[in-house]
């Protein structure tokens, strides 16, 4: 399995602290040692951090923690790996352009009979389930969508739909955005946490680092931060149900 | 204008030294300020790194340069915007998906009259005439070849004849990789080198740099470097002519 990461916010924010505590896991603190990789958007652009080495020694992955990327859109993943060797073309997230705009995809769980779902001409570039999922999920919106939509919960709300047909080939907890929208869909593990003002003290569960929001934000801060385990020992992250879909713009929960 | 960088190699190798020469002219000794990318492949898989600062000063151009990443096929470029604001959509290299390859272009030139190239479904997130090109020859490829080609070299003669239906809009000089060959057509300037057995010391035009090859590499390295401009100051750099397209494999030139 892997560990999933994502953040929305209303202001361009850097995800040093929670991508700290993440990247103990990939290695130390947990198995996930398979890869790692993250994508910041910046407006309609986005720079991707990949990496098949494992996270918490990778010179890459110290270089993201240390440089204060900021950014209003996040998805990190660390891989233990299953479906798909061990490189760089099986490591998360997965980008792939669809109607303009640079989508990005990462997947915690294991498909079987992952091959029969079509692709349409969004063909995988590696082997793994993760990746050949989206590419169909992009051939369905494709096939749903002849021109750019205008109601774009309309479109999330369909790919939750997709993402409920996948889940009868096995666990797919998957984070996905266009880079405005945050998206997240659970089978087993999601949860989440919005923080804004009063903002308070938070101490990773990984790592004995400490953060006080309350001396790093504004008082109009709206960050949400999803993840498939908690990150933090003292702040109420809630559970997203089985089969339940959430959608996040600017840091606030759409549905 | 912008400058680019592509290297082919029968193994992989870090570009260090080439990147090193590359970005001082990213706002030092060269007026290229407006971003810089670098694309290196390592199998099917490739890493991107996108900055629309300087490179010169941008901290993760240092990290690059000080990293080494070793790959047979890269691709880089220093940007001087002309088509398209200065933002992260609108910095090179541009990466699609084709055929189950990830497909690496940079730009150097203008063109006018660029809106009129159909893109299909290649939509550009960007406003650049760069990735508007780009997205026009994955639609050209894409009707061209309904399945997926079995002869290569062949695809790119079609891609050659492509970039001339393009210059006819302006400069045209581009590199184009699926991470296994290096393709250049050149409409006004660019060089390349290919050092081999046996090798020598080289000298940096832009920065006071030498490294000698003999002591980096083994008596069976062919490494290419393509380049706008040459970037040693003692090496036989031969010019592409205008029109003229070039296609290398594992640092062997194929045409």
């Amino acid at each position: 399995m892997c560990e999933l990461l994502g953040m929305s916010a209303n202001i361009p924010t850097d995800i040093c602290f929670s991508f700290s505590g993440l990247i103990q896991r990939g290695g130390k603190t947990g198995p996930h040692k398979d890869g790692w990789g993250i994508t910041f958007y910046e407006g309609k652009g986005c720079r991707i951090f990949r990496d098949p080495n494992p996270s918490y020694d990778s010179p890459i992955a110290h270089f993201v923690r240390t440089y204060p990327i900021k950014s209003q859109t996040v998805i990190s993943h660390i891989r233990q790996a299953n479906s798909g060797a061990i490189a760089l073309e099986n490591t998360h997230p997965f980008i792939r352009e669809w109607q303009g705009k640079h989508w990005t995809f990462a997947h915690n769980g294991q498909l079987k009979g992952f091959k029969s779902i079509p692709t349409g001409h969004y063909i995988p570039v590696g082997t793994t389930d993760s990746e050949h999922a989206f590419c169909g999920l992009l051939h369905s919106l494709n096939e749903k969508y002849r021109r750019k939509p205008a109601n774009w919960p309309a479109v999330f709300r369909f790919i939750a739909q997709y993402a409920e047909t996948i889940r009868k080939k096995g666990v797919f907890n998957i984070l996905l955005s266009d880079g405005e929208y945050l998206f997240a869909s659970c089978s087993t593990n999601l949860y989440f946490l919005t923080r804004k003002a009063p903002f308070g003290k938070a101490v990773l569960l990984d790592e004995d680092l400490e953060v006080d929001f309350q001396k790093e934000t504004t008082s109009n801060d709206v960050v949400t931060i999803i993840a498939t385990q908690p990150l933090t020992r003292n702040e109420p992250w809630e559970k997203v149900q089985p089969n339940q879909s959430i959608l996040f713009l600017h840091g606030e929960r759409i549905f």
